[in-house]
């Protein structure tokens, strides 16, 4: 079963850590970490992760990853990117983002009168590509499945991680990586935000996705 | 502010991404992500992060956080890396561990008398290094602060946050990373699952941590 995340100069490191800390433990997983070239990629946090491969030498996969990136620049992708993901999507079992990573899916044009989500801040982008946009963790339509904001990465690979293995093995990954999530605010979804903290945060994250715009 | 991740190989990535997503965006942040040698760092999941500077490089930290790994072997740590985490310790605010992290801390003579957690598979390791073993998620011990297993350390990340930067802004990077967990199962910990799949995973888990000795 290959699995194949793409990385890409900008993105969001825990996009693509957090489910992947779950999808490389499945029984028979073989993970590709898939990018324009070969080699360093930068995150928007400064972090750096390596792709192991160009996507020119990715033909098929069961599985595919976007991950998100937190800036329209970022998303607007290459078109040979774009391309890349039209073939590939076409192989699939699952086609999957995270947070952002939907506009990607959205710019491909896979998205015309699919349900998805993104990040709560990015999503009244979705309509742009002709999605419907569901204000839910993880979404599902067809085979494509979406990931709300950043963390929700790791709730949409566990499910995904039922679907192809069962509920234990996605349980026992569960427990392995002890995820028992107690954050000390309950805080992490615009409709548990404080207003203000919302309005100050919306003001700074809403612009950074408005320059996106239809491509396909 | 000064923020210093200990890489390694074969280091588990999430423990080292989920804690930098949040704190690399804290105010005046200066993050590095400082190895034994400067370069490609592999990880137990096959990820590959870079290291951007070698820890000889690195004198003093206000942060200081360990990730863990998978198995004793890894964690035995080479001694220039523990007599570097100690020189550090003695300069940081606080020095922080994800997972088995705290065995590393525990290994360089940190932990003597503290009280302190990890990865519930590897709890009765703590006591070799003299640390009080506490099963919570996120445990505080003078400047020490430890987490539990891989993803707990998002929430101590934004424990860590409140107490550096307030709850404000704490608050307002658990909204930007959508951070309203909602896993499919209940059974990230121990007490949560199936005493069936939590048998099986400890027979494969905790053997990977027996070797772990006393070092200093």
């Amino acid at each position: 079963m290959q699995i194949v995340f793409l990385f890409y100069q900008g993105m969001t490191g825990l996009d693509a850590v957090g489910p992947h800390e779950i999808l490389s433990h499945l029984p028979g997983a073989l993970v590709k970490r898939a990018a324009q070239t070969q080699g360093a990629i930068h995150t928007d946090s400064g972090l750096v992760l390596q792709a192991d491969i160009a996507i020119a030498e990715v033909s098929s996969a069961d599985v595919l990853l976007i991950p998100g990136a937190g800036s329209a620049t970022t998303l607007q992708q290459h078109p040979d990117i774009l391309e890349w993901i039209r073939v590939i999507h076409k192989s699939t079992t699952w086609t999957t983002s995270v947070c952002t990573g939907s506009l990607i899916l959205g710019a491909a044009g896979l998205l015309v009168g699919q349900k998805a989500t993104t990040h709560w801040a990015a999503m009244d982008r979705l309509p742009i590509f002709g999605a419907d946009p569901i204000t839910e963790r993880v979404v599902e339509s067809g085979k494509i499945i979406t990931a709300a904001g950043v963390s929700a990465g790791m709730d949409m690979a566990l499910t995904l991680a039922a679907k192809i293995s069962g509920e234990k093995v996605a349980q026992t990954l569960q427990l392995a990586i002890e995820y028992d999530p107690m954050p000390p605010f309950d805080v992490g979804s615009p409709a548990k935000a404080d207003p203000t903290l919302l309005a100050g945060l919306k003001q700074r994250m809403v612009g950074k996705f408005e320059p996106l715009q239809k491509t396909r």
